[in-house]
């Protein structure tokens, strides 16, 4: 009997009536001749909520024991989606991330998955009951309570599907699949039918907020197919898998886009060869996420380097660098990533260049550039970021139908 | 160094405020050179805002699944009080249940503690660290999540404090001690200075909150010494030890009482000796606690017998009882219990008569009576249940002023 996993994430369960329209469709896929296991998230807004609760008591809360407030959120939610099955006639058992053998490095707050024992989950599917399994969280070797960072629910469930070989991960969400770019912002936006692994990957890390990108990394490196799709509509989702059937002139699939950036300029570093890894070490030791790194070296006797954080890193990231003498620090926020990925740039030159007629022509000044073979990254003024987008989206063609062979 | 357990209850802990009020009475005990092991229960109204979010799911919710949603409570506080610490400088960890090595019977929503594994704890005392466990919560040997049932806090400080041979375990409350009878009701209620294990027992069953009964047995077998004070005034509360210093005339040291009280009478039942065990022992599987049980039997060939149980349990308790055929089932609800305790009573015979008495003269009229040798228990009408307390702390001079000798 084959496995499906599904996960559903904070809005899927963000009340007790959702909760129990989750159930139906836990029940639907079982009445499928499926054995399910079922990742949650924390119900709506909790996670937020427990994090204020810390604020109150500190900025700098110990992460250890972040993680140990925030899995209680999982945790509520694994025993009500446990009891509504049960309510409905379904047998069904909640285990926590410790209990379903979710083994991480010793890390808090940003874990990665190391192991999963599935020995319990396989003994209570064979009871005939869904397994619900607490997403986001695991369990040290010297059984700390770890946390998967933001987002851990989709890897929990990924590495799940493919730790019980399962057939297929449904990743339930607010959204009806992946979209061209964010409907939220751009209307002409338009669901895609397949994408593949790699895109996915570009469009999760640049805050597309579909799926984890680990969740995404993950589930290419064991092959797991994932579907994205809405928990509240009855609709086929996004598929995502490895290789994807494309027009030939579809060259950008997709257009990313974030706030709240912050670009941090360092001024007069020494040009040895310590400094610089010594930077970025310390800020990483601080668990900050540094995402666009530019230097560019000129015969003056020092450096300068520039880096985007998230806004809300930019404080910690100011105090780290205090720590070094002789440097000048300056820094701009208010200011907006915003990102093309397609495959089809690989083979298809000019794409940049493009990107940048479109942004000069509304007059958008770029103030960052980072590349991979698949996406182009520019920092933009915040204020400018969705006529970007739509710009971007327009010159694209992304609005058009896709002619996907099926 | 001697090792001090504290015990904070929801209230003590029921905001930011009152946790970082905590944390400076945990830190007042560490600056005493002691080594602290902090047991507190869920914040404020936690756990019945999760008893609500279940019983909106089911009205016979799962009890693994409760246990499962119940311990998140106790969960987010000791993570929030170790934060609060170390936010004043002093080291904490927090500990769940299961890693704070409480092994329990393999019962959901009221399991007795069988086992204290301290290893983990002691390595983090000998680290410098205040260990914070989370209370009311255990593990089975298979790894189940375990609650100790209401008021399980309290089981859990007394036996951390026997397991780790503490010097003392002090029980912090919204109340500043053991009172004569509750003083919420009865102004004229007066704080003991000392009460001894049995009698404490006597009112922990009855009902007076202040401590759970299960906690103070424990107390009892390992010699564990007591105090109920209050997280919030600057005052000695109450020693609870083996034995009290007492005053000849004080016969009665409290009155205990509580409503919600309903009367079940069955009649006509058969004279056989199955019945009786079979109906108390299908309760007891159903997990509705039985108080009172009075039978009398006649010369006819039925019997009869009448039991008290909470109201909130009495559409259980009727339909356990509609698989017998042939009974009569009558019940009475809107009842309290009112109970007089004092070790005294063993060597002053008539106390139960003089309590008949006081209740007779103020038109009350008792519908069950329960003794035990340094307790009488009475069950009256709800709507008279102060006014009773309020005549039997006068009869029995409870307001007067009591000579310890220290």
């Amino acid at each position: 009997m084959g496995i499906i996993v599904q996960k559903f994430g904070g809005t899927s369960v963000g009340s007790i009536e959702r909760i129990q329209h989750v159930a139906n469709r836990v029940i639907a896929e079982v009445n499928n001749g499926k054995e399910v296991v079922v990742v949650v998230s924390a119900m709506g807004k909790t996670t937020d909520e427990l994090v204020q609760l810390a604020k109150q008591l500190t900025n700098h809360p110990n992460k250890r024991e972040m993680d140990m407030l925030l899995s209680t959120g999982e945790q509520v939610s694994i025993a009500l989606l446990a009891m509504a099955l049960e309510a409905k006639g379904q047998r069904a058992v909640s285990l926590t991330g410790w209990q379903a053998g979710i083994q991480t490095e010793a890390v808090h707050g940003n874990a990665r998955i190391s192991h999963i024992d599935t020995a319990r989950i396989k003994a209570h599917l064979q009871e005939g009951k869904v397994v619900i399994v607490a997403g986001f969280q695991g369990v040290t070797t010297d059984g700390e309570i770890t946390t998967l960072g933001r987002g851990g629910s989709d890897t929990t469930a990924v590495a799940l599907a493919a730790a019980l070989e399962a057939e297929k991960c449904d990743i339930y969400t607010d959204v009806t699949g992946v979209f061209t770019t964010d409907p939220r912002y751009v209307k002409q936006a338009r669901k895609l039918q397949e994408i593949s692994y790699d895109e996915m990957l570009e469009l999760a890390n640049l805050g597309a907020g579909v799926l984890h990108p680990r969740a995404v990394e993950f589930a290419k490196n064991y092959q797991v197919p994932l579907e994205v799709r809405s928990s509240m509509a009855e609709e086929s989702g996004t598929i995502v898998k490895e290789e994807v059937s494309m027009e030939q002139h579809l060259i950008v699939r997709g257009i990313a886009f974030e706030d709240q950036v912050t670009r941090v300029t360092v001024q007069h570093l020494p040009k040895d060869l310590q400094t610089l890894p010594a930077i970025f070490t310390a800020l990483a030791n601080r668990g900050i996420n540094v995402d666009i790194i530019i230097q560019s070296t000129t015969s003056s006797e020092t450096t300068s380097v520039s880096f985007s954080i998230h806004t809300e890193d930019l404080q910690e990231t100011l105090e780290v660098l205090q720590s070094w003498e002789g440097i000048d620090v300056e820094h701009e926020s208010q200011l907006a990533k915003v990102s093309i990925v397609g495959s089809g740039m690989i083979s298809n030159p000019g794409v940049a260049a493009q990107m940048f007629q479109v942004l000069a022509a509304k007059g958008i000044e770029v103030k960052m550039v980072s590349t991979s073979e698949i996406k182009i990254s520019t920092v933009i003024a915040q204020e400018k970021m969705v006529a970007a987008v739509e710009a971007l989206h327009v010159a694209f063609q992304l609005e058009e139908k896709e002619a996907v062979v099926s």
